[in-house]
């Protein structure tokens, strides 16, 4: 990613860029803007990491309630992000046997009543079988540090999404 | 507004239903679920009105960057959420003369650039004129002023959304 080029870019053109790095949450990117100038892609990444990690507990409750259930009700309704589409189904979770979606939606149900936040997991960095053990064993944790777990799934997510922009991103100055 | 509703939706419900009273900002609707139980409509804004004003600056003007210019690219492009499309509409802004339009979209450019977020107003409580008036007044305020007037202008936008769930909804009680 041309740094220069990502700097120069006026607010709108960011959030087109970045407004989805963080699911859902636009205003982290639109937030993450008054810090320019960037000079490194991880310098942006620090700066975004250092938002989330400001936050209060409710506000991280609130970042992670964005996000969409692993095969769930948006994947059903066609109604996910581009970015999250790609995530489920390089994981296999688009292609889940009935027995699977209904084990792994049971699973995320009762997650969800217990923390009050879905199970967030980098679904890039694993697979549907990985997934649904993980999914079985951290429901047991504590809401503190499980809180904590699903935040730094959100940054593993955001460092991905991050360096898909970067390879891809033709980013060019902008004239406004 | 039944707040015994209210108060037995999960979040995915409550994102569904309050999810954009801050334009594009369900991170903030998803954040006060934590607040339940809301005794009133009035304590459901309160907790909102809170989250928004304990942001640091740099966190208003992130709320602020994802609000869509009047009459802008968003409004030509077809992209607008329908609580703005249907806010700008009936403040005449659907309906400009050529003349009228770029005269608004060069004072809202020159208002970015001297600001660094966009020119927000609660267009239901004004008028295509009264808009074009306030935003030739308001460009001449001082940074710190201004910001405070838009989010000022946020929390407006952010009551009469509320007002239109509140007359419109049939929130029923979750079996989840």
């Amino acid at each position: 990613m041309d740094m220069r080029a990502v700097n120069s870019l006026n607010y709108e053109e960011f959030i087109d860029l970045f407004g989805n790095v963080v699911e859902k949450c636009p205003q982290i990117a639109a937030t993450v803007w008054s810090k320019r100038p960037f000079m490194t892609t991880v310098d942006l990444e620090t700066s975004i990491f250092e938002l989330i990690d400001s936050q209060p507990q409710s506000g991280k409750k609130g970042i992670l309630r964005c996000i969409p259930d692993l095969a769930g009700r948006e994947l059903q309704k066609g109604t996910l992000t581009a970015e999250s589409m790609q995530e489920q189904s390089q994981a296999g979770l688009t292609s889940l046997s009935p027995e699977e979606r209904v084990n792994l939606q049971h699973l995320n149900s009762l997650y969800k009543l217990k923390f009050g936040f879905p199970f967030v997991i980098c679904a890039r960095l694993n697979d549907k079988s990985k997934i649904a053990q993980e999914l079985a064993a951290r429901i047991q944790n504590q809401p503190e540090q499980e809180l904590h777990n699903a935040i730094e799934e959100v940054k593993k997510i955001c460092h991905l999404r991050l360096q898909n922009i970067h390879f891809a991103s033709t980013v060019r100055p902008s004239n406004q």
